[in-house]
């Protein structure tokens, strides 16, 4: 069946095309029914809407995704035909049975998703299966090897260097790192995500000063000048069906051990990374718990033997937010503090000197358990910041930015007692974060005044509030009122 | 803030609002963010969609569903807010984790579901939540509370008497039941769903020879007229978060236990019935297994009597499908011919005799064991079947109309050897039907040319597949070729 293109303005976020009510009728399609649309043997997979009005009968009205996908023009024509239910419903119900799936099985569900040929509904149903039947190792691997085979690679030359955070605290260390690292020669094509379950991913708090978006020829060029990059790797599309996967699970917060495990393998394999460091923080209010934080590193040790890369696990307890800032733009902000030497800033620049020393002696370019004492050098020479700024040059960006800008309403917690801070619920600041705007909302987040262990006075600010939006903040207000998630006696 | 009505014409079967992109950047609403839509006092929510070109930056591009609910004329002036993320997610997660849910946290769920505050992937990870971990008696009976308050309610004077089956087997039992039993006297306003895991329900059946989509005051005059009906139970409203449900299921064809129990009482409930039935055929190719079957009897009877209702279950054990066909068009045939007395139609008749021998017998229209006699003198005596006539008259249709239409491709499964049939494989046969375009395409379907025990010669016709699409035939082919549902020796 031949159609003539419509494009949709549209910024769904997904492929989306609409039918015409009575050629839909004709053609046996339904709504929310699957269809594939082929041009010159490209063919793509789309859910249906149907309308009237708006489209002719003989016309389809497809998003830009579509559009750019598989090239094409509006008023050119197109294949359109039905596609029936994709077999891998088959392999999720599976799943969600709890029954081990193949490789084959797994691939497919993988294909499907990257081809959009799954809803997101139906995906939320596979991350549920995974959620709660967990995988098992090669079940793991065989997904790692997916995620990875429908990615694009950067093939670099030279040894590649990474590290990757599982998340869970604020305080960003990752451009502490990178900056350190590459300023002692080691080659970090640095990929991050953007948050998951926190307020900000190290790639939504780039963004505040610099561009983190990148194609691979761009980031090519950064590298030749650079040696290292802070990108966002989403616009890489080295792991597509990990950040469709991700932006499902973000509906819920959910982060299930298999799928956080196969997605940063996934991506220190894309880069082609043979040394790799993985950060666990782990704590009564960090994502897991030490016993969970060992049989991580149990897990991505063994995946790292499976696929030929040199790793190690740093595990750390960790109690509270590794700095004042929780937010994209507040914590680049700490960032900045301590590639200056203005500011200690708390647990931040201890945590980001014994990642890079664990790096630096990994990759050989400190003795063991020298290589502390050698990032602490680079970071007092103001190398690691002159690093950092080229960095950050090279992305099309300027640290001045940041220093302009607030977000539009603040709200200081003060304390209702006298007392010293006890706990410091990391998860419910993350929520309240959220509540706020975090991570679509730059500016927007906390400013911790207090830590643990810390005095307090009675109406002494505890913590400020920053949010874009007058309802987001009163829901924030309303939010911490009812969890009080700094506990102090 | 307030934007200016402009209506599109979309059906996607949920409520969507447009927004212009530079609006959406200025208030911080993001694509898939939730937004409340308000006009004197009536508010909707509603998913976000992002756009430039079709809309003005003062503009609010709306489904009809949402023009609809809240009585909005074109051009006219809404508020939009946006909204904080719903705290039933947290409900849902901590289902997800299989933790209890208090009926004020179900309430919750059932509410947002209903007002489209929850995306179709958050009510995937709520089934998905039921699914794994099912629910305590008591989360039943709260989410079929819950379930009944957020529908509409059929109050009718009278004594209402109802029936249910849990599906899973094609042949529909509920026409002729329904047809004998008020003949014999008995109220019985019957709202049936569409197909969940088959190939279909009572109402797609109906669907093809009468209209099943009616307003509450348009039921309570068929019923003044026949005393009974055969409708569609989601066009009244009654459980719109169950219909919802429903929907999302589909998709991964699941049923869990707990949703079909709540879906069911909650359908009695809502149209007041006193005395019901319950058909619950079991066996290996049944839903249910005989002692789920059991457990299921149990349940229904500890909810029954939660709820002030008179209940029985009818177990079965049943090993292919009632008659012979398989799909809308062709399951309702074959009721038809059986209350035309034409053809026994295999065990269809027998089962349907059962059933309404019970239902009379619970009512207090026949004794102990004499109700089954009491409903073959009525089907034989033509009453049945002229009550039927009444109610398809009623409803606007006519029975005649099947006899013209065919669906537009056919394909014969022949015997590749002589033999006895020995095992049919229902599941797999209603998924071949749904492949080949059921429930949605009416005369799409399969026709059962022989039984469990009868005598096939080599070449012989053992089954025959309709379908309205090439594509879909070709499927339900390689279906058919890769799973052999029929087994013979």
């Amino acid at each position: 069946m031949r159609l003539k293109v419509k494009f949709l303005k549209l910024l769904a976020g997904r492929p989306v095309a609409i039918l015409h009510k009575n050629f839909a009728e004709k053609s046996g399609i339904h709504v929310d029914d699957r269809i594939y649309i082929e041009k010159k043997g490209k063919k793509i997979a789309a859910i249906v809407d149907i309308a009237t009005g708006f489209l002719k009968e003989g016309e389809i009205a497809i998003s830009s995704e579509i559009a750019k996908t598989i090239k094409l023009r509006e008023k050119g024509m197109v294949d359109v035909e039905p596609a029936t239910k994709p077999e891998s419903l088959n392999f999720i119900h599976k799943k969600l049975d709890c029954r081990k799936l193949s490789f084959q099985e797994i691939k497919q569900i993988i294909d499907d998703i990257v081809k959009n040929i799954l809803t997101e509904s139906e995906i939320a149903y596979f991350i549920s299966g995974v959620h709660k039947c967990g995988m098992s190792m090669k079940e793991i691997q065989s997904m790692t090897k997916a995620v990875v085979d429908t990615g694009k690679k950067l093939n670099l030359e030279g040894r590649v260097v990474d590290k990757h955070s599982i998340g869970g605290i604020p305080g960003r260390t990752t451009p502490i790192i990178v900056s350190i690292c590459s300023s002692a020669g080691l080659l970090m094509p640095k990929t991050s995500s953007r948050a998951i379950t926190t307020p900000s991913g190290t790639a939504d708090a780039l963004e505040v000063i610099c561009k983190v978006n990148f194609t691979i020829p761009e980031i090519k060029k950064i590298l030749k000048k650079t040696h290292a990059c802070l990108v966002w790797g989403g616009s890489l599309n080295i792991a597509p069906a990990d950040d469709k996967i991700i932006q499902v699970e973000r509906l819920l917060n959910l982060d299930p051990e298999p799928q956080l495990l196969s997605s940063i393998m996934a991506k220190k394999l894309a880069v082609n990374a043979k040394i790799v460091l993985i950060d666990i923080p782990y704590g009564k209010n960090a994502k897991v718990t030490k016993r969970k934080a060992e049989s991580l590193e149990r897990k991505f040790k063994k995946l790292a033997r499976y696929f030929g890369i040199k790793l190690e696990c740093s595990l750390q307890k960790t109690e509270e937010p590794l700095c004042s800032g929780i937010g994209p733009a507040l914590e680049i902000s700490d960032v900045i503090k301590v590639l200056r030497r203005e500011d200690p800033c708390h647990k931040l620049e201890e945590r980001a000197l014994e990642l890079s020393g664990k790096l630096l002696e990994l990759a050989g370019k400190a003795k063991k358990g020298k290589g502390k004492q050698l990032a602490e050098k680079i970071l007092d020479s103001g190398e690691a910041y002159k690093k950092f700024k080229e960095i950050v040059k090279a992305q099309e960006g300027k640290i001045n930015n940041i220093k302009k800008q607030k977000a539009k309403y603040k709200h200081n917690i003060k304390a209702d007692k006298k007392g010293k801070i006890k706990e410091i619920k990391i998860k419910q600041l993350n929520q309240l974060a959220r509540i706020a705007g975090c991570p679509l909302d730059k500016f927007a987040g906390l400013y911790l005044h207090k830590h643990l262990g810390d005095k307090v006075k009675k109406g002494e600010n505890i913590l400020t509030i920053y949010s874009e939006n007058k309802i987001e903040m009163r829901e924030a207000i309303k939010y911490y009122r009812k969890n009080k998630p700094i506990k102090f006696k």
